[in-house]
């Protein structure tokens, strides 16, 4: 299946090589071959890794490392985030099978990526801003943390089982890559600062909130190069704020 | 959820502690909390499995362990095992998310099994027998076998979906407990060699024949209990059989 082929699986900062390998199990199990790692944790053990993935081994060889997220998903249209830690900005998390026919629709187009982070802390917030879309595993609370190759399995999994019964939209249009989106984020955190919309020490706050709302749909190349332009016309209209006395 | 409580994991021949203990993990993920061992192979490490357990040590600590399958289902009103290869009498397997709400339904008022074979070679056939239900969970043709634990974790991820969103049938009966259910193949077996109907040598097959057509809905104690009759009823009248010249 072509959409699964366009699907790469991020893992973010691994502690244990093992799980690595049983990650990569598990995707070839769920017709998955792309294997993105960002700067594994030092003590990262390669052999673990090879041995735990089995008759997966090429996954793992043929695997790309950056050295952040962000270059990580650059050229992703999508770039969906596991988290199990609710609050703030995170209440449009969805399950991975709602997500899942999403994911497989932006897939015909642009690379998509889903990112899981490390054993001990998950994501990051500054990994969690990069993500268009939150994914909530269910699971239950006496024991809410899952296995690194765990999660990664049940969103394969799910991906696998939606692509056997996907029917693609009619209408579409590529989504933008990651980088050039994030450009237009750091243009209109400029700008929001420039008129006085928020200061510094919210800034961050209210960029998720922005993120949240242009993520809620799709967003292509076209719809990014008018929010840029708006941007632009945003900054030139601060420079005549006067001055405060 | 009461319901999950009442669904046993039971693992057949386990070679690796860690994928025990792994599979504790996720059943404690998923709400599970009922694990059983069938004699597990020489060598099985209990410390990888305590230490892969994590924070489900306690479903470790508590489990049960039993010399043969049989006895481990003897009480258990469902019985369902995983395969994934296909072939005689296997036609009729059903994926997790499909089998859920039957489990779920059973599990109301009997304890349920999810039987998984051992990591080289699965369930062989006598335990296959005594499902009466088969799961076979979809993977990629270019690699169909998952790792033992992550088998555990689909299945109890679907049940634990499948219980957030369930609603009993109205009408429902007890399932027959696995021993009687057993009592009455085994009866049936010899009435239909006595009459002739299958040779020592197609027993097997046909018993898996007759195994199915009894699994496709609920077999509740009377049910058995009728059956056992007609078996019975069966033997007497092939007494009067003239023997062969």
């Amino acid at each position: 299946m072509e959409t699964l082929a366009n699907i790469r699986i991020v893992l973010v900062h691994p502690v244990y090589g093992g799980n690595v390998g049983s990650a990569c199990r598990a995707m070839m199990n769920m017709g998955l071959s792309q294997l993105a790692l960002v700067a594994p944790r030092p003590g990262f053990n390669m052999q673990d890794a090879a041995m735990m993935a089995c008759h997966a081994g090429d996954i793992f060889k043929n695997r790309q490392e950056f050295a952040t997220t962000a270059e990580a998903v650059a050229g992703c249209g999508l770039v969906a985030g596991t988290s199990n830690r609710g609050g703030l900005y995170r209440d449009h998390a969805k399950t991975p099978r709602e997500w899942a026919p999403r994911l497989l629709n932006a897939a015909l187009d642009t690379p998509v990526a889903l990112l899981f982070g490390a054993e001990d802390n998950g994501l990051t917030l500054d990994d969690l801003a990069l993500c268009t879309q939150l994914i909530r595993i269910p699971s239950s609370d006496a024991y809410k943390s899952l296995n690194l190759a765990m999660s990664v399995m049940i969103c394969a999994y799910e991906l696998f089982v939606a692509a056997g019964a996907f029917e693609p939209l009619e209408e579409r249009s590529p989504e933008c890559p990651s980088a050039m989106r994030e450009t237009m984020f750091a243009k209109w955190r400029q700008a929001l600062l420039d008129i006085g919309f928020m200061t510094d020490d919210t800034a961050d706050h209210m960029m998720l909130g922005l993120r949240r709302i242009l993520s809620r749909g799709p967003l292509t190349e076209k719809d990014v190069q008018i929010l840029l332009g708006m941007a632009a016309q945003t900054q030139w209209a601060a420079q005549h704020i006067p001055a405060k006395p």
